[in-house]
């Protein structure tokens, strides 16, 4: 690994997941800092951290990389602050889902580019923290027309030692391409928990009796309400579209299933299958 | 287990599964028929039945107990073939899907009762059956006014020896509540594939990088088209009521999320959590 210095600010899942990976990886140490208190405890106790600093000055001092592992509505004002604490050698990165509004927000902060690995686990908090959680995972990086290549060269080479794929893309594509792959999932399997969890036929709850594919629809749902509904703010008007979309296609379905249309409802399946194996 | 000799036929994924977990469960003999020469020897050779017949006279002789596990839309029209065939004493069940219809049709079969296990498979046919596909799972029973209790009460007891958890229900409420937790979910990720099959970011696969949510939540997309064909169709109008109420939920998160109602996505989330945890 590239990195020698690593401080992780908010050692929530996430960042204390980057810095379990990061000591595996072979950085030399890693300082952490987070508001709550407890959570940086937790990331120390764990070994996700080296030092534990309340003071963000403190945290960051000397890091060659600081990565900002907090709520995405957070990133700009803890990055903007991480930029005028530490030097201009630092590289500035963060892991939020959604990547326009805070890649605009730091175009003046040339030594930051935006990240986001593309995992995550059902539980929150540091004591779900694994070395192995970036393992395989897509980690997209957002250098824009504003960010140093030399930032993004140094958070791709960090990502790959994590054991994640860096994928380059730019901010605006990334947020409508988790939308689609991310975003409208969360919120399908939110959605199918409230239809299934609301209704009662006859003395059943369908809930308790469900199999497999149930399981499988809904292990998302209700995911760390507070990050989720920050996620789902933060990239409103993509995820908005792809509701749309999505609610076109429940129509043209629905409209197959009525008219008994096997043809049609036969095609649908096929080309699931299809592109499912392609 | 209370069953000496089954005939089980179609020998696909669940009635191999059947005859596996019968033969685990002691049940003396096991006969098969399949229209498909192949999936019948693939059923032999796995042990999945003792002797097979390409005749249906042939299978259902001296037996306690035929399984009919053949597609939904065949069902009738078998377990009709069956009765004729088979004494009085003998019990008939089926494992499809949907109920109404085949219950109906096979109003005047007092022996025969509807049954099935809610569980499968990514891959159908006889290579993927196994002896504790039921461990666990629900399975459904649809006594209606004109079954005779004993053929209930055979069909309760051979499911719970197989490993499964007998619960009855009328046919009516039964198609209701597998339209909410199976026909839903499956038809929601065939949807989810095909909108993120079809999209192009860049030159991005949104399927390509997608993460662990997106594979839950399409984990059951594409599933054998024709035997999810007949049951979409046959289960048609109470899968077309939880689809539209399915888009409705759609269309109010979607006005939550363009007006970023930061209380309603909270709100729909810990809702979602809630039900989960409970």
């Amino acid at each position: 690994v590239n990195t020698r210095r690593l401080a992780v600010i908010g050692t929530g899942l996430m960042g204390a997941s980057v810095g379990l990976a990061a000591k595996r990886a072979g950085v030399d140490s890693v300082a952490g800092s987070d508001a709550d208190p407890e959570a940086l405890a937790v990331a120390l106790e764990r070994g996700a951290v080296d030092v534990a600093s309340e003071e963000l000055g403190a945290a960051v001092e000397g890091a060659d990389l600081v990565v900002v592992a907090t709520p995405v509505r957070t990133v700009p004002e803890i990055a903007a602050a991480v930029a005028e604490l530490s030097g201009e050698r630092c590289t500035i990165t963060d892991v939020g889902s959604t990547k326009g509004k805070i890649c605009s927000e730091l175009a003046d902060v040339p030594n930051f580019v935006g990240g986001h690995p593309l995992c995550g686990s059902a539980e929150a908090g540091p004591r779900s923290a694994r070395a192995d959680l970036f393992q395989d995972a897509t980690w997209f990086l957002t250098p824009d027309g504003t960010s140093n290549p030399e930032a993004t060269a140094v958070v791709s080479t960090f990502a790959a030692a994590l054991g994640a794929r860096p994928v380059e893309i730019d901010p605006e594509s990334h947020d409508r391409l988790v939308a689609l792959v991310s975003h409208l999932p969360h919120a399908l399997a939110n959605l199918l928990v409230a239809q299934a969890g609301a209704a009662r036929i006859g003395d059943h709850d369908p809930v308790a009796v469900a199999g497999t594919s149930f399981r499988d629809l809904t292990r998302v749902a209700g995911a760390n309400p507070s990050v989720w509904t920050d996620i789902f703010l933060d990239n409103a008007e993509p995820l908005a579209a792809a509701l749309a979309e999505y609610r076109g296609r429940i129509e043209e379905l629905e409209a197959a299933v009525r008219s008994e249309d096997a043809a049609a409802l036969r095609r649908s399946i096929e080309a699931a299958a299809a592109r499912r194996r392609g």
